[in-house]
């Protein structure tokens, strides 16, 4: 039963939900079946265009990706969310249902939308998300959006997988020293300002742009030394609907470019790199983890005692790691 | 020239800023000596009441700190912030001057700021990061706040090593639902809802006490099975002053806590179980990546020509490994 059928991957591939989402639940668990489902969907791959989303929670980015669920529709789009949440080790899931938090557009049947916490993944939840846009790129989704929770370094992260990834930020973190540090200004190949109704919501773009004039933001250059990409700044706001058509301007863009420039190769390989070290990451933790909490848990006790040192203890725990 | 002298060991206890400066580089860079020093410093240790902050990029929480710094510094404290920036790869450092960025407390002879940003650290951050407060401990300031940048993972992960660890949110981030999936509800000791001026700011802390009310925070509990320690949500605006002494004392009734019930147990265990799980951690990262990175180029083309299926190429480079 390890194999999956030619009738299976062709219901995948014709967009059948149920099968996608069975699909879907296998790779994501790892379950028996899981590896044939990767050989079988592999040559069907590379088609859809992935955009990551990331941005502090309270950035906006549910209402912005429903504003582009809405233009994608238009547009007679077929369209998957992958909502990726590293960071709730407790809580874990989607609080209300996933249709529900991406509003209007979330229960239309051309819309696909799926949630992955951190819980539960063998092989980790890099390799989880990978496998479930390997899967719905297969199923001829036109665009798949990874969103991650959280502005951090892991969640930041999880858009290496996506073909153009995009920083979503509120109107005045701009002049915060903070959104420097953040981290997130250097990965983004085209950055939001939402909720640009609001008043402070220029002086944002205008302090991203001047800190991106700074060469802040990595890029790949021609032969002349002109970058391929410029980091372009869009103000969008759900709530007037401005900005959104730009900002899948500014994506089809992007993606042209790839087809077009020395970017294209350049993005394989940086997905490419992103999926092997990640996933290898991901396992290389669990396993270390998995072999020595015993040992860790007897530590602990003495270290709390102060009769030893955590630094030593952890020097102890690597001396039986061979890499 | 590996051991610390008796004398720069005194001149640390005694606060002497250019001594404690000197003793932190040579920790967090882990010079020669790192070792020695960490031996030396050990019977100083646990003075401190270590304090993490973190919050996301724009949450308010430099301003914060500013206000704490006043006044801790009204109480004739000594205070030392460290602030750890775990997301940016290329930025790095602090983009302003510390003192600047703390603002008017920031020159203060109690006050020692020292920031940490992810680059030049052999052992890996958390080690450094763990080194620093144990240098600010052992040379007797009162208060150690260590504040993180970003709400992410790994961000969060940092207060790991805090007696206290307060999650900073701005008002408006309570209505959304994605506050409660960012994964930062759970670990905090002390709620803040910063800039509790703003008109929306009592909506935002009575929904983060509904929500712990709905038991989401993790809780240690007496024999009676009730917790030993109600998270509690504290407002408070750096602009009014409101709400800074209330943060404040909270802090001390947390300490407190600590002093005379099953929770200082606890937090020992979990500060040392931070301390060498996330040590191992990351020397395990470092030592996997230094010790594939050539491998990884290797498969990287072959991926990104579809040759090679990159979870097949994450477990051939897991297949050396030996944990």
């Amino acid at each position: 039963m390890n194999a999956i059928t030619p009738q299976a991957l062709a219901a995948i591939c014709a967009g059948d939900r149920h099968a996608i989402a069975r699909t879907i639940s296998t790779v994501e668990n790892g379950d028996p079946g899981a590896d044939a489902i990767a050989r079988a969907i592999a040559p069907h791959l590379g088609r859809a265009h992935v955009i990551g989303i990331t941005g502090a929670p309270g950035a906006g980015k549910s209402t912005l990706i429903n504003a582009l669920l809405g233009e994608f529709l238009g547009r007679g789009q077929r369209v998957a969310v992958v909502a990726v949440d590293p960071s709730s080790p407790i809580t874990g899931g989607a609080v209300l249902g996933d249709r529900v938090r991406m509003g209007e557009h979330g229960a239309h049947d051309r819309v696909f939308i799926r949630s992955v916490s951190a819980r539960g993944h063998p092989g980790g939840l890099s390799r989880a998300t990978a496998s479930i846009v390997d899967v719905l790129d297969a199923a001829r989704f036109d665009t798949v959006i990874v969103e991650t929770v959280g502005a951090g370094q892991s969640e930041v992260a999880i858009t290496g997988l996506a073909d153009t990834r995009i920083v979503v930020c509120p109107p005045g973190l701009g002049d915060d020293v903070q959104a420097i540090k953040a981290g997130i200004l250097e990965i983004a190949d085209i950055h939001v300002v939402s909720k640009c109704d609001r008043s402070d919501a220029n002086r944002t773009i205008t302090d991203l742009k001047t800190m991106l004039a700074m060469g802040i933001s990595v890029s790949i250059k021609n032969n002349d030394g002109k970058p391929l990409w410029q980091v372009p700044v869009v103000g969008t706001s759900a709530e007037t609907g401005e900005g959104i058509r730009e900002l899948v301007a500014t994506m089809d863009r992007h993606r042209d470019a790839h087809r077009t420039t020395e970017l294209g190769p350049a993005r394989l390989r940086r997905i490419a790199e992103y999926r092997t070290f990640k996933t290898a990451e991901d396992l290389l933790r669990s396993r270390f983890f998995a072999s020595t909490s015993e040992r860790v848990a007897a530590m602990v006790e003495r270290i709390s005692r102060r009769e030893l040192d955590p630094f030593a203890a952890s020097d102890e725990l690597m001396s039986n790691v061979a890499l």
